[in-house]
């Protein structure tokens, strides 16, 4: 079956999939995406995506592309023409086509809005979480707005392929007091000696996850005490849990940070615990 | 006259210029760009552009999208098929089109290359120049590798706006020390009371413009003292007088900083000068 990507009002074979050349998200990176899990078909936290959405295009001065209620609609058909049971929905939103010029278009153009979604092996993803993942740290290079989910990803495509090239699966940023901020595409946590989550505050240096907020909720219930605050490496490679979360990833264990083995080297139980009672406290849509 | 664009082998009219949504560039801004001035039909300082280029591209790992005797046919070519005699050509190469991840794709793709080129009225431009801009400054909150002439230009896209916003042609980046970087789209240059010529150094915080470079050697055929030292928002309001170069600006007098009138408030003879003996200096193509 040929993929289907909905482009600007039609639904689209996904290999005719395209956008104009000066679309801004083209030449400047002026845009915003959300990434949300597909589960048994169905939704997971859309309500939160598309507040973040929300947020993200209000503090660039970028317009809704089409009302709320019609893009949950879009959202739900490119889900169900690509038959996606376990998966994700991408969505992006740029400020349009426009000649090309730095300062917002003084004629006013219609925000592009892309969506595609594909299935994601919820088996393999699971098989990858009971073995964990190695992280490596970077120092984060990144611009000051990382709390606005913009497709300006370059630091964070180096950063994730220096992973690979030292074959981990993952790059954590650190900041220049030493603080590890969060991952190429995730929030980063640890679990001390003493048994307390911690992961950095929301109010600088990462993007508010998603996954994050239902985790820390997860662990709330759990009765996991959770502590905002940073963290550095030496912190994180003596930790005796390390794990990080993200919308495709749910919580994914983490064995090893620059080639430290974290605890026993084996996903620790809390992760665990975190990865295994995610959906009771996630938001599944209709 | 419809204009003509270069897109991945093909001439089209620029309303059918198109590329995937997954563009590397469109997801991620995974690419990189250069803009080369046209005058009188020939490109300005071609060969430091597709140096610079070269640069770029290795520094993201991203092989060139053709030789580069093939690119420079391409450039003419649109050039010539736009009917352009005095105004810019822009090129842009990304890593290319791969299902999205992070990380480069593990199958190598062929970068992809668009160029397009458009005409733009000498005499409007120069009739700027002759009164002066006004700039604003802003906090520098960009990534660390302004180096790199990538399309992840957000930051630039935001400060810009808020030139507009604010009446003016252009905002300076200021960096955590006070010290101006360089504009949204130009490097950035005063000169003192003494009558020396400083603009800041290439070696960090700014890209190492063509137009700079080339203006540098201007100002040195002409004698006057020019010093590699980063400067103050203060010290640029106090100085005898301002401008800025970009390819698509050449020299442009800067007569008003955060709505302070810089010297007389009128273009200065050094700016002019170096406006007016430009091309004498820079290399034209054949």
């Amino acid at each position: 079956m040929s993929r289907i990507a909905y482009v600007n009002g039609r639904y689209v074979p996904h290999v005719h999939a395209r956008v104009h050349v000066e679309d801004r998200g083209y030449q400047f990176a002026d845009g915003v995406y959300e990434v949300c899990e597909v589960r048994d078909g169905r939704l997971v936290d859309e309500r939160r995506h598309l507040e973040r959405l929300q947020r993200s295009l209000s503090e660039l001065r970028i317009a809704m592309p089409m009302a709320m209620n019609a893009l949950k609609v879009v959202l739900r058909e490119v889900v169900r023409q690509n038959l996606v049971r376990d998966g994700l929905v991408y969505l992006q939103v740029t400020r349009g086509v426009a000649r090309r010029d730095h300062a917002f278009p003084t004629v006013p153009v219609k925000p592009a809005l892309v969506v595609t979604a594909k299935n994601v092996s919820r088996a393999k993803s699971d098989a990858v979480a009971d073995a964990g993942i190695s992280v490596i740290t970077v120092p984060d290079n990144r611009w000051e707005r990382v709390d606005i989910k913009t497709v300006g990803l370059l630091p964070n495509v180096m950063a994730r392929q220096a992973a690979r090239d030292q074959g981990a699966k993952e790059a954590w940023f650190v900041d220049r007091e030493g603080f590890v901020t969060e991952g190429a595409s995730c929030n980063a946590w640890i679990v001390t000696k003493e048994g307390r989550i911690v992961t950095r505050s929301a109010q600088s240096g990462i993007l508010k996850g998603i996954t994050r907020t239902v985790a820390m909720a997860a662990a709330g219930i759990e009765k996991f005490g959770v502590e905002e605050r940073p963290f550095t490496v030496a912190e994180a490679i003596g930790a005796k849990e390390a794990f990080l979360t993200a919308a495709t990833q749910i919580v994914m264990p983490v064995v090893e940070i620059d080639g430290n083995k974290i605890g026993d080297g084996r996903p620790g139980p809390i992760a665990r615990a975190l990865r295994a009672r995610f959906h009771e406290n996630a938001e599944i849509a209709d």
